[in-house]
């Protein structure tokens, strides 16, 4: 496996000792180095690295980029994952106990994050036994994939969606004007308003749920092709029941090997997952930084907490940051989720080689919108008071609400108390009153919002 | 309900019998006029066309695009079934019998597209009872799109994968040379290849109906802002009955109206299960016209069926007109999405107004796809034939079968055959033989890529 | 050529007639039928179609979508033109002066939507000589995208951005509240902002121009791979003088007919500079709907026109409706770019295959966004009011306009003015002089945001 | 400016000392700390980092992502270069003359990435004298997008074209059979193949000069809201002569600092730019992978150096990896472009907030793109060989030669010959013998490839 996400995948002398030296070395001066080679010949390796030929022709044939387009980690510690489920199955196909054992510990080496140190163990006759980088590789997508959307996805949406259920509840009994295509319209609560950000995350989170099935399918035991050549029969299924073990997810070995390798597209479908989501939270924030906007001069219905000064000498004024910081999010997954789609199409035959970029863009997607949800739930939304005094002043300066005199008055009278209402800037109340049309106790009786918010 | 595409919904006017004026008038001749009003004022309406000012003016404010533009058909034909619902729960909460029936005849009307008479019905007043452009618009896309989901795109998945799945069987003993990176590999058979292809469209089908829960919740009694405002106890959950009643389709009335009026996440969610599937098409369709690419300077493993004539003179030329009329609507759906996507995320407040363009690209992709996937299955899938002597041809020639000597003979002799192979441009078998590193008996024996394709 | 635009463009027996016949027959129904036959063999055509057995293959073999997905009417006008100019060309180089010019009048009723005649021309020998649709096909892409932008596009965007520009200058002197954030700032003037609309238009009306130049060169005289085999010296080049002379746009031949057929990267260009626009638009729409939001709890700055009552009973409530036509263009041009970008990156060897999907794309595109700024122009920004008695009431009771205090009172006192205006809720103005800090003169004096408009 | 790319850009206390703190600190621990204060209170700031409170709250409330979110060291750069250009030019303003020097004495330890100590220069006096983040932020922008482009983007697009344009000349004289819908057509030679790519090269950095124009354009001297307010005539033009002076690349104030601040248009141009050329070399890695297809069951036309090992055992199977990452650019590239997009039409009133998003993409494209570029051209172009047995052996066997004949034996003929040949699985000069239509002779002098690579 070659290190940077947008170099390919293929690596026929993987190995776990090539994993855990490239990631972890610190040491970046190059003057020492020593001799490695290969089937193409020799090469200086820094005498710093401890990795081999392989990765660092990889390093010489690829200087693109900067630090940001390296493997994402995750994608490290699932194939160290896999490696121990392959070094424990194929102990029970025979290797030799004392190797398997020692890749394993080798492997939560690589899994931890620690440097291990160099083994007697051979890349090719044990680490990768049974195994391709043509069947690991997406394996390791998966597992990293799953891993990230329950550890960090799930539970942040779950998080922001029990943040904004219990404002949906904090405020039942606050009673605003809606707003359709942003013009006033007819009332309901700040409750309900809030009720439908939370169904939407509740939604989100079930979408996302939805594509989990196919992500526990796993491509190992597929080895070059698909076919599982040089694997044994079991192989499949039992490495993907020790993944299941090692990581507490339902891994489960795919149905169909030749799917799993060349195509991708269970990726896609987990990146659409996402871009759902994106519009949602795209639409929540939106709507709470108008909601919030003002001090003076904007909708002002909502306060959001103020963690950064926004202006020294203006009292007031909070910028939206946790907002902006979420609907870029959501920009940056809707862009994901296309360079995740034109991968997605391009495999060709027994093959799909754009999985690097695949999986570092739906890692990013599945961190960004777990992190984002996270800290948007602890540092916006527990925070937001209703400017109760605000909502209620607009409320009732609203003409929407003249449809509650319909019953009362009839169509014409009512109409005629809002069109001259809207000409004179007046409220309703005081306009029915000054026609003489009803009384102060009449309106007052007739028109309640807080009938106006459910079906009869 | 303004009538173009790209249109707002918003027509608070909206009756049946625009909706049947609208769309089946053939007289286009704008001659002879009569006079509709509205609260704007008078204005002259086409004798010939049986729309109010409402459509008038729509027609008058937005001139834009061509034919393309108009609002779906389906979406007229989910309207008139949402209407005739709403009539005949209406009934039950008091509409006068008469009224309500004849309403749901007109609507019969609408829906199988014939041309209805003017009635006494009032627009308002029966026909829009309860209801509002806000909440009968959303539920009127989930109408169609789910139909047109139910009707199109899945049956014509099924189609394919189910000839796909056929060719699976019928090519399971054809070994042909395995391709990674494009490069020659290790074998597998023709149909475990087609095997894959099928799997993709049995996760596609998974994928599309993963997306139907959502779906099925209709918006219907939320009215204008999600309360509910007008409309009766139980009217949603009636409607939705009805409407699962005469379309045969399990609707259920939505969990929480605000969400389903203020966003329109589920249609980004479609959408996205059409694109993960519009990726499994443009690989499929790219590896079969490849591997169909010659006659003579190609892959040229499988034959398509020869549909039109690629040129006149030269025989075999068969253009892959159905894989390229695929990957086109594979590439549309793509660009759907992407729309669908940022409509979906512009909703404020109590409404998405992005509802129409939403519609229509759903609906051209869910039509494009299910007609897409049949025509191909029918002109190219079952019509394709396997060039059985150039796979083997092919095969046998690889130098990757190499790899089966390794038991035999050790590794270093069998990469002294593959190296001189290649380097001579002979076959491996040629090249054992000219080493006498073994008899042609031993290479036969020895050599079998049907032991090649699975696991021990 | 196949007439619809998710079929392929091959076709090796197009012809004139082809294209006159396809278009413009009326008689739908298919009782009758006369036998065509081609290299394929003999098949029944509608005796009311004047097409031939190639379209109509297509016809049986692309039953996909619906009207929609027809060859939209400019490539037909576009392929008249080429054909028109091709026979004049070969007039020069030997054709018979008789059936070039019959070829020619043929052409004008294809460009003018006239049903002609069948004639004694041959498709191949005569209207297609030198012509392939490997070549004429991207040629009449070009063509039409060409017209199409410089008839309507830029045509509709100069409208529009000369509209903005004239209500900049008729607001110059409406000071109002600028607003980061969504917050209140400093001020700026009603007229400052709309420059800002025009100068995104004008802008865009550089970028479309810009993509302009490798749009007028044309593909013709490539034939079927780039070669130009079978064609003439000089042909390409009288062909490209011709075409420019007919439409009186600039074509000239393309430097390179390899790029000129192979890749389409000039319709993804015309695709990204229309896609900059949709971002503009759709701010541009924001923003007015933003600021006409109300009439009572909304922003209120703004009146847009009343083209539709938005409620019978409720006066005031006018939905900004032309904003939400313009802002689903802008959505629907982002989707098709991404149409266009996927077609774009997909063409193979000597063919991109994947132009019907992208012509189709790109004149939708180019269409909508001239038709949309015309109509919103038309119908909605010339008609915009200033509600300037809201603008005045707003900017007054900014508090930031206490920056102005600053050099006359120092930043303490100034600051402590604005935390008690903020927290009793009042103005600036009422605040000093509660606090005498200053009089009611010095006040007006000092807070001036005239003098807060521009660099000093 | 707060440091993560998805932290808004919004920071009233920026400091060129925040900025020097911020990136180049490497002691990590946070044992120790000291107190900073502002507006908001007090907090706790590491004792080894040197910035204030207003990054230390932006670090806490943005825990989002990982290391990949931080803000581009090009954006810092940038802002360094911004800052000394107002430090100088406000010393022509009355700035004190030391600390304008220190200023900018500072900017150049960022400028170079040098840790520069405390000094006594103020963040707001003098600093910021004259800006705000809403001017200062989209100029960075502009410095650093512009900068990489020029320095990354555009030479390794240059390299590349040179080396595309060279192969085709070496490639003259090689003449190859065409392929068009993947399949055979008629002849061309490797070279014309190879000018189309570098044609498209040619075309893409015609593309992206294109878009440098309004890049050049500097949001400087509109401060918070585009007025200039508290900036002095001449800044802003005096500011960009001198970021035009220490750049060496053309900067200008822009015309509309309105539109400067408000949208961000220009960044979704120069990424519609770069999205074109991601399809071009979509399109030609791909091409090349497919030629070089095999070593025995591919195309096999040409041979891409061997950079890595693809198979110990295999000789000849070498993975197109260069082909491959940069087609994974490209699907970034394209991706974003739609976060870009996003970004770029969300703007609202007199700012774009979604600027840090846009700013990080655009960065990555044009880095990825010129590193890409620059990478292939030495990695796989250059050493690109022309496999001429293999490409001489396909023209020969192919039969769309068989038109060369037409003019000699008539239509008819050539056709039989052509059948017999597809049919029996011979060449055609075989057939054309066995049938006695003509001799070898006759023929080899009829059937001349090299005279059909032109017009006549």
């Amino acid at each position: 496996m070659n290190l940077l996400r947008l170099r390919p995948t293929k690596c026929s002398q993987l190995s776990l000792v090539t994993l855990k030296r490239s990631l972890y070395t610190t040491n970046e001066r190059l003057q020492e180095f020593r001799i490695e080679k290969d089937t193409l010949g020799e090469l200086k390796v820094p005498a710093s690295k401890l990795y081999g030929a392989q990765t660092m022709r990889s390093v010489l044939n690829f200087p693109i980029g900067t630090a940001f387009e390296r493997m994402p980690k995750q994608v490290i510690v699932a194939m160290g994952i896999l490696k121990k489920a392959c070094a424990l199955v194929n102990k029970e196909y025979g290797l030799d106990a004392k190797i398997a054992d020692t890749i394993a510990t080798a492997c939560d080496d690589v899994i931890s994050g620690k440097l291990g140190s160099k083994t007697p163990v051979h890349p090719n006759d044990h680490v990768n036994k049974g195994q391709s980088s043509n069947d690991t590789f997406p394996t390791a997508m998966h597992i990293c994939v799953a891993k990230e959307l329950n550890e960090y996805t799930i539970p942040g949406m779950i998080k922001l969606r029990d943040a904004l259920d219990s404002k949906a509840k904090e405020y039942a009994n606050i009673i605003k004007i809606g707003r359709t295509h942003l013009m006033d319209a007819v009332p309901l609560t700040l409750g309900q308003e809030f009720s439908g950000y939370a169904q939407q995350m509740t939604f989100g989170i079930d979408r996302v749920k939805a594509a989990l099935p196919r992500l526990y399918m796993l491509a190992l035991g597929g080895t070059a092709v698909g076919t599982g050549l040089n694997t044994r029969k079991g192989f499949a299924e039992k490495t993907a029941a020790k993944i299941a073990e090692l990581t507490g997810l339902p891994f489960v070995t795919a149905p169909n090997k030749f799917e799993a390798l060349a195509a991708k597209d269970c990726m896609v479908e987990v990146s659409g997952a996402l871009n759902v989501v994106a519009c949602s939270i795209m639409k929540i924030a939106n709507d709470l930084r108008f909601l919030a906007s003002g001090p003076r001069c904007g909708l002002g219905e909502i306060i959001l907490p103020a963690n950064e000064p926004g202006s020294s000498i203006m009292p007031g004024k909070v910028n939206p940051t946790q907002c902006e910081s979420l609907t870029m999010i959501a920009a940056q997954i809707m862009g994901n989720h296309v360079a995740i789609t034109v991968g997605g199409s391009n495999g060709h035959f027994e093959l799909n080689v754009f999985k690097p970029v695949m999986v570092a863009n739906a890692l990013q997607s599945a961190r960004l919108l777990g992190d984002g949800c996270k800290t948007f739930s602890e540092k916006c939304v527990i925070g937001i008071q209703a400017n109760k005094e605000r909502i209620t002043k607009l409320m009732k300066e609203s003409l929407m609400l003249v449809t509650a005199l319909n019953p009362h008055i009839g169509y014409d009278k009512a109409a005629l108390i809002a069109k001259t209402a809207h000409a004179e800037g007046s409220t309703l109340k005081e306009i029915a009153l000054k026609l003489k049309i009803m009384t102060a106790e009449q309106f007052d009786d007739w028109v309640r919002p807080e009938n106006m918010l459910g079906p009869k």
